[in-house]
């Protein structure tokens, strides 16, 4: 199998690059069957995520369009590398099955789709939070603030707030582009957030406004990258905008690989020997991203480990890329997050010293707001003409979307003992929260119960990535389908009870070792039926492929 | 001062190509000193809005920030290229004036800070839709529905439009990711709305919608572009997102001149030339970008032209990149906006005969809702694997807010006869285009009865694109001062009378002439005051200056 996909992938690469000449995919081919790790079960696993395997070219479905001028010939190559596991091929196997459904009840063994591929809560029927909604309801339609019914919809502290953003706003436009990096008062507001919850000052001018955090992720790969010698040091298994970024920039992952037996551990020496195995092939480390806590593996970094990483940094030379949009999501009590900016203050490290961004969001933490494509980024440590282009290239796109900046500044500005609004926004939080720690413990309980599963703790985040030992069998068959062992495993486990995860090949993983992501964000109520078919299916499969 | 332009723009790219060996930059210099066109003027004119001259190095700046590892030497090229004169160095004095005016009020010679530089119509005071608004709250905070204040608070209509919008989203959560190319219920409103007002059928599966759209047009580059060898025909004057979209993706911005002297007029000859000249060089032209109506030129394109280009590209093998942004904004009896999609289907040309992006969005129109950050692409005639491959980069980014989505499809299917809002929404719209049309020819006129100043008509769009014919002695002055002609016009315009508006040299302009954007967008009950307090300038710079 993995001999399949490395060539399968080598002949995709030849084809795209007929009338190109930078090797760029061919160089990851070449750094890494040429690594200290076992080569070729690795060069295919990087290959999986780092290559558009489901994408390759096939003569016949062009035909019709021969007279069209774009092809994956000439289409550009990095577009044809960067893969996005999160919305691949499974879950459009998925969509298609929901179709199904839909048009032919009882055609298949479930009667619905259970998407536990994404971190998307509402699509799981998670509700808003009231006060959050009432305040953008209220700044999407001002001229309803005066009247005297709203005080029988709105609470009195979302009246209050949405004046007070309003006045924020230059004109009370809510219908404007606004500074680039976001309205200035909402960013007085985070970063009011932001001190409360380090205890160290910020600065309204490092935030920047984004449309969810995605595009603030583009936008410090775009600075940071010029070539295929500009590195990102990324963990593996990671989140895949990284890698699909990095590809859409044409830079190079070095991947550093986190230890899945101490709990997903983040080991200050491989990141020392990825660094020096990159620098010894000419590639030039730019930054370290860290997920914390971690996306797709859920656990949360000690105080302790998280200095060690300012410390490595700040001696290499690296821009450190904290992705920290999972920081209200921690469920165990022995952990707590704390920001990268926080520790690197607290280590006495100060603007001047270290290139640090976090990234936020407003789609995760127990409010869950995918929708509305809200986030920012704190940027601190770059000198000012480096802002400079930051904000130029931020200024291209003219700003975010206003309604996810207000979102932003409510996400970091909460209602606060005393305001109407507290006693039932608190409930709605807590019980979110606690139902979420609830559904990770049980998933996580039913996943190590299972022959060959073994799962560590979800300490935060929305995910647990359980590790299978799949039979010879299973991995034989998954060759013979042509698709690699987990997402054989996957596909297998959505046709037989719709419940749909991300193989681990979409996110990475050691070479010979094979695992799925699976969010814990079905409904409360479903999770015991998720667990019976989960048990049932896995029983079913280890019957038919073990050993 | 050309040759100043040119030196400091070449001493840049030297600075920043050290540890970088692609000549993108010094490529485009030599491919225009070799041009057909007047050398020295038209490198100088190119290189004003491809290079970022007002970000140069500064070692004094640097220091503070000497152990941080991202500099001007090592950060991306690309973005160093990247420049976008709407928000560029006018805007950062207008700013600062305006913080000024607030400390200090009476510390310049006028109250307030007019921004005419950016099609922004919410930011000087044009109140949004009401109807607009109001599904916008209500599918916010959708629990008001069944409430009976809500009656009381909004229309029937926006009620009832609400209800249906919920029941197109899965689960009603409009706080959830969509399909990354937008609510499958949204693209069947707007791809009707597209059938209604061209005749020809639209399909749903072929609207991505986006942020605004901008991102839509970097989705498309990011496709088109695989190296500085492809190339891109653009209008000059052209609506910077273009050479800045270009440039960050690495590729050539092949110039094509609109004819001034014939109202923008777009000449196929100069097309042909242009491509000649750019595949002598080695540039493989990928597409065409036409803005229709026109930006910053505001002309509308006649209909007999529309065929011409559709041929051209057909022809040439060129994907049709269609900027129909303006769409609604058409000021003159004698001419109509059509869309390339309909000319081209009026013209026999079906989905596999031609490749043809439109992008439209709600930050223009008579809405004019820039903040909501809501647009679509409308994508035809590319083979199902290229589809495959716009629809993995929109799934990096998972979905495009969804506010913006709602409101591009109001935008595409507003009320209708017979619905209770359908009067008063008539009367808002028809109030805000008649008054924009009469700004239009107010401004028009005013800049048409000054010394040296010629103004095409504003037939459509938001701005006005005045020539200036500048004394020798301004432009002496201009170099004494370091600056573009243009930009020390602009610049003292702004000191003197707090007007902001765009120099030519962000847009580009044939080597030799002066230009700058005024957009049209100031209210109707200020066009006087300006326009005295622009023609009191104006005598007095030519007072000054006049040879």
């Amino acid at each position: 199998m993995r001999r399949f996909v490395a060539e399968k992938a080598k002949n995709l690469i030849t084809k795209t690059r007929t009338t190109y000449s930078s090797p760029t995919s061919t160089y990851v081919l070449q750094r890494h069957t040429s690594s200290p790790l076992p080569s070729p079960s690795q060069s295919a696993s990087v290959l999986r995520f780092l290559s558009t395997l489901h994408t390759a070219p096939s003569d016949s479905m062009a035909s019709d369009y021969s007279s069209t001028p774009v092809t994956l010939n000439n289409v550009n190559p990095k577009v044809l590398k960067c893969e996005y596991a999160v919305r691949g091929e499974i879950v459009n196997l998925a969509q298609k099955l929901q179709q199904d459904l839909k048009e032919n009840p009882g055609s298949h063994p479930f009667d619905e789709i259970l998407y536990c591929n994404i971190g998307n809560p509402q699509s799981l029927a998670q509700q808003p939070i009231t006060f959050f909604r009432e305040v953008l309801a209220l700044c999407d339609h001002p001229v309803i603030l005066d009247k005297s019914e709203t005080q029988g919809l709105f609470s009195a502290d979302s009246i209050e707030r949405a004046f007070q953003i309003l006045d924020q706003i230059p004109g009370r436009a809510t219908g404007a582009y606004s500074h680039s990096q976001g309205i200035k008062g909402l960013r007085d507001t985070i970063a009011s957030g932001i001190e409360a919850r380090d205890g160290f000052p910020a600065d309204p001018n490092d935030i920047f406004l984004t449309d969810g955090a995605s595009p603030a992720v583009h936008m410090m790969m775009q600075l940071l990258i010029g070539s295929e010698n500009d590195g990102i040091l990324c963990p593996i298994p990671q989140y895949p905008l990284y890698s699909a970024s990095i590809a859409l920039h044409g830079g190079t992952l070095v991947p550093y690989y986190l230890d899945e037996e101490t709990g997903w551990g983040l080991e200050i020496s491989e990141l020392e020997n990825q660094l020096k195995t990159a620098k010894s092939k000419g590639i030039k480390v730019r930054a370290l991203v860290v997920i914390n806590p971690g996306n797709p593996t859920g656990q949360v970094l000690a105080e302790a480990n998280q200095r060690d990483i300012v410390e490595f940094c700040k001696k290499e030379g690296l821009v450190l890329l904290a992705d920290e949009v999972y920081q209200e999501n921690v469920y165990v009590p022995e952990k707590q997050f704390h920001s990268f900016k926080k520790i690197a203050r607290s280590m006495g490290f100060g603007e001047k010293d270290i290139s640090l961004v976090s990234f936020q969001s407003v789609s995760k933490g127990f409010y869950g707001e995918c929708g509305k494509r809200g986030g920012y980024m704190e940027v601190t440590g770059f000198s000012p003409e480096i802002r400079e282009q930051i904000y130029k290239v931020a200024s291209v796109n003219l700003c975010s979307n206003i309604s996810g900046q207000i979102l932003a500044s409510l996400v970091m500005s909460p209602p606060k003992v005393g305001d109407e609004s507290y006693e039932s926004f608190s409930a709605e939080k807590e019980a979110i929260l606690s139902s979420l720690a609830r559904r990770a413990k049980t998933l996580e309980d039913a996943f190590n119960s299972l022959e060959g599963i073994t799962c560590n703790k979800a300490e935060g985040a929305m995910y647990l990535f359980p590790r299978i030992n799949l039979p010879a069998k299973a991995i034989k068959a998954a060759e013979e389908a042509k698709t690699a062992p987990d997402a054989f495993y996957a596909r297998r486990l959505l046709n037989a009870t719709g419940i749909v995860v991300v193989p681990g090949s979409g996110f990475g993983q050691r070479p010979g070792t094979w695992h799925f992501r699976c969010t814990i964000l079905p409904q409360e109520e479903k999770i015991p039926s998720i667990v019976s078919r989960l048990t049932d299916f896995h029983k079913q499969f280890m019957d038919e492929f073990r050993d």
